[in-house]
C-alpha cells in the first residue's frame, strides 16, 4: 500500500491514471520505486543507537536545532566527506531534510520564474519537479554511456541568449541512466563550464552504491577535481545509505552561497529534525555505515545480477542496455518507434509496472526508453517480472511490425 | 550550547550581535527561547512507542511516504482534531515537517513578490521571516489584550488598493503578546472578513496549553465557527505537545488548496519524515497525548506563577502586562520613550536575555515590549532572572529621567 504510494510519487501522472485503472485488487510486481527495499534498511543497527544514547541527547532529539544542521552532524559530514576524497576546505556543509531540499533552496535561491536551468535529458524526475514548481525554464542535454554531451551542451550554452543559473547533474550511477561518468567526461564538463559562470550543481545521491571496490575512485566528485573557476555545489543524501524516512540530506557550498542558503531553509522548515541528525550522526560517527554499505553494494549487486541474467535470458534482442556497475536502475533502450508508454500500458494490464521514459524528460515526450529500478526488487520476484515486461514487449512490438508492414 | 543557537534563531540580528558581544564565557539566564524545557519532554513515552514498534512498522520509519502524510497519522489528526471540537469535514488534511512548513508552502502558494499579506501587530517573527523571504509586502494590524483590533483592520482593509493574499492569526496564546482572542472577537473578525475573499489564515500552535479547564472552550479554532464565506487554512503544530526536534505540523484546508499545497510541498522536501510520523501517531494514537498534555500545563502554569509573582514583587510600577492564560509568553510593556532594546543592551551585560519587542514588529520599529518566555525556564532562576531583568530596567528608567529632566 505504501510502496504503491511511494513509487506513484515518481511516475508521469498519465501513468498513474493508467495504473490506476488496471491495478484494483492486482499484485503487482514493481520495477518502478527508486527507493531500497524495506528489508536492507539498519533497524538493528539504528535500534542500538536509539537504545544507547545518554539521556541529555536523548533530549536533544526533541528540541530546535541551528538552522544550519546539528552541529556535531555537520562535524562527522565533514570526515564522511574528507574520506571520499571530497575536500571541504572553505566550504560550508547546511543540513537538509533530505537532498531533495537541497535542491530545491538552491533553486529558490538563485532561480526566478522564467530563469534557464541546464539539465542531463534524461533527468531524475524530483529535481524536474522543483525546477518546474519554482517557473524555471529547462533546457536539457543528452546523456551517453560515459556522461552528458559536450558538444551539445557548449552548443546549447552558445545558443541560448540569457545565462543558465546551473547545470544540474547527477554523474554516478545516474537516475534513470545508470551510467556513471567517466573521469574524462567529468574533466570535460568542467572544463566546457569553466569561464561561463554557470554554476554546477552536482548531485551526488548514490556514489557509495559502487559494485566493484575496484572501480570506487570513479566516484570521485567534481567538487574535489580543484577546479577554481567552475562553481560547484555538492549535494549529498541518507536516503540511499540509511533510510529515506530519515529526511536527511546536505549541501557542501562555498559560504557565499551557503548564507544565502542558511536563509531559505529557515524561512523553508526552521530546522531539519534533530531526533533524525542525531540518529544519522550516530551511524557515521560509531562506524556502522560502511559495515552496512559493504552489505548493501552485495545485495544490489546481487539484484542487479539476477535482473542482468534474466534480462539476457528473455528480452526481445530488439531491446539494449548498459549494465550498471553502481546504484539501483536499468535504463532499457527501445527499437524506434516503439514508446515506453505503449509498453507500459501493456505491462500494467499484465501485471508489472516500471517507470516510463518520458517521465525523465523535461518536455515529457522523449519515450523510447524505461527504467528499471532493482533496489526496491525482492529477489525471487525479478524473473517472474522479467518474464511478464518481456511478453509486453513481445506483443507491443508484434503489434507495431503488424501496422509497420 | 544548542539551546544557546535555539534562541538566537527567533532573535532580532541586532540583538544577536550585542549577544555575542557580551555573552562570552558568561553564564546567561535566557528568557528568549520559544521552545520548551528539555527536561519536559516526553522521552520515556517515545522509548516505549520505539521499543514496540512492530518491526513491518520499523522498517516503514525508514522509508519515504506519500507527500501528504503517513495516512494512519492523517487520520488520528482528524480525530485529533474532531476532538477539539474543529470539525474535518470535506478538508483536507497535509502533514508538513513543523507548522512554519506549513505557513511556507501556503505563503508560496498564493504570494507573489510585492503581494500584500496582513499580519497582527506585534506578529510570530518565523513567520515574518517566512513572509519576507517571499517578497511579500506586510501591512500589520495592531492587536489589544482581546484580540485583533477590528476597526484598524477593517480601515487597512479598506485603504489597500491591492487585494491582500490572506490575513495571518494566532489567536491562542499569542506568541509573542501571550493573550488569547475572546470569542466575540473572533467571531468579529470572521464577520470583518466576510465578502472580502481575503483568506484567514488560523495559526494555533499553542491551544493545547490552555492552564485551567474552565478555560478550554476559550480555544475553540475560528475555522469550526461554521462560517461559510470566509477561507480559513487551519495550521497546528507537534512542537509544543511533542517536541520540536520532530518537525512535525500539518495544516487543514479546502482540497482546492490542499491539492496545490501538497504539489508545493513535493518540490520541497518530497514528504515528511516517516519516522517522525510513526513516532508521533503513536503518540495520538496510543492515548499519550492527553496524560502528557495535563503534566505540561501543570509545569508551566508553575512556571507562569512563579514568573507572574515575581514580576510583581520585583517590577517597578511603570512597567505593565497582561498575565497568559495559556502557552509559553509574558509581554512586558514599557513606558513611553523606554526601548526594549536599551532594557536588553543593559540586561545582556549583567546576565539575562529575552526577546526586544522590536522583533516582532515587521518595520522593525514599535519598541514598546519585550518578550519573556517561561517555558524553557528552569524554575530555580526564575527570581533571580527577574531581579537582574528588573534592575536592568531600572538603570534604563533612571537614567532616562537624568535625561529627561
Amino acid at each position: 500500500m505504501y510502496a504503491f504510494s511511494n513509487a506513484v510519487n515518481s511516475m508521469h501522472s498519465e501513468d498513474v491514471k493508467q495504473l490506476m485503472k488496471q491495478a484494483s485488487g492486482k499484485n503487482l510486481i514493481s520495477f518502478a520505486g527508486g527507493m531500497p527495499n524495506n528489508h536492507l534498511f539498519p533497524v538493528e543497527q539504528i535500534d542500538e543507537i536509539y537504545n544507547s544514547l545518554p539521556e541529555t541527547v536523548k533530549k536533544l532529539c526533541f528540541q530546535y536545532g541551528p538552522t544550519s544542521g546539528y552541529p556535531p552532524l555537520v562535524k562527522s559530514l565533514e570526515d564522511y566527506l574528507e574520506n571520499k576524497g571530497v575536500v571541504v576546505g572553505d566550504n560550508k556543509i547546511l543540513v537538509t531534510t533530505g537532498s531533495l531540499q537541497a535542491i530545491s533552496i538552491i533553486t529558490q535561491e538563485f532561480v526566478n520564474e522564467g530563469d534557464i536551468i541546464l539539465t542531463e535529458n534524461p533527468c531524475f524526475v524530483g529535481a524536474l519537479t522543483v525546477f518546474e514548481t519554482f517557473g524555471a525554464e529547462i533546457h536539457s542535454i543528452p546523456i551517453d554511456k560515459h556522461g552528458i554531451d559536450i558538444e551539445a551542451l557548449k552548443s546549447k550554452i552558445e545558443s541560448l541568449e540569457r545565462k543558465p543559473k546551473f547545470l544540474y547533474v547527477t554523474p554516478n550511477y545516474h537516475n534513470p541512466a545508470g551510467i556513471i561518468y567517466s573521469p574524462e567526461r567529468k574533466k570535460e564538463l568542467l572544463e566546457a563550464l569553466s569561464g561561463t559562470g554557470i554554476i554546477l550543481l552536482e548531485d551526488d545521491a548514490y556514489s557509495d552504491l559502487y559494485f566493484n571496490e575496484d572501480e570506487k575512485h570513479l566516484t570521485k566528485a567534481m567538487k574535489s577535481f580543484g577546479v577554481k573557476d567552475v562553481e560547484i555545489i555538492y549535494t549529498g543524501s541518507f536516503s540511499k545509505i540509511l533510510g529515506p524516512g530519515f529526511r536527511l540530506g546536505f549541501m557542501l557550498s562555498s559560504e557565499e552561497i551557503f548564507e544565502k542558503a542558511e536563509t531559505v531553509k529557515q524561512a523553508l522548515d526552521a530546522c531539519t529534525s534533530n531526533f533524525m541528525q542525531i540518529l544519522g550522526n550516530e551511524f557515521l560517527v560509531q562506524n556502522k555505515l560502511e559495515p552496512y554499505l559493504k552489505f548493501l553494494r552485495s545485495e544490489y549487486q546481487e539484484r542487479r545480477d539476477l535482473l542482468q541474467k534474466h534480462l539476457k535470458t528473455h528480452m526481445p534482442k530488439e531491446i539494449t542496455w548498459n549494465e550498471p556497475k553502481g546504484g539501483f536502475y536499468v535504463w532499457l533502450k527501445l527499437p524506434p518507434n516503439i514508446s515506453s508508454t505503449d509498453i507500459f500500458n501493456e505491462s500494467v494490464t499484465k501485471g508489472v509496472v516500471f517507470v516510463t521514459g518520458r517521465t525523465f524528460d523535461p518536455a515529457s515526450k522523449k519515450d523510447d526508453r524505461l527504467r528499471l529500478s532493482f533496489s526496491n526488487m525482492p529477489k525471487d520476484q525479478i524473473e517472474k517480472g522479467v518474464i511478464i515486461l518481456s511478453e509486453a514487449i513481445k506483443e507491443v512490438l508484434q503489434n507495431s511490425k503488424v501496422v509497420l508492414s
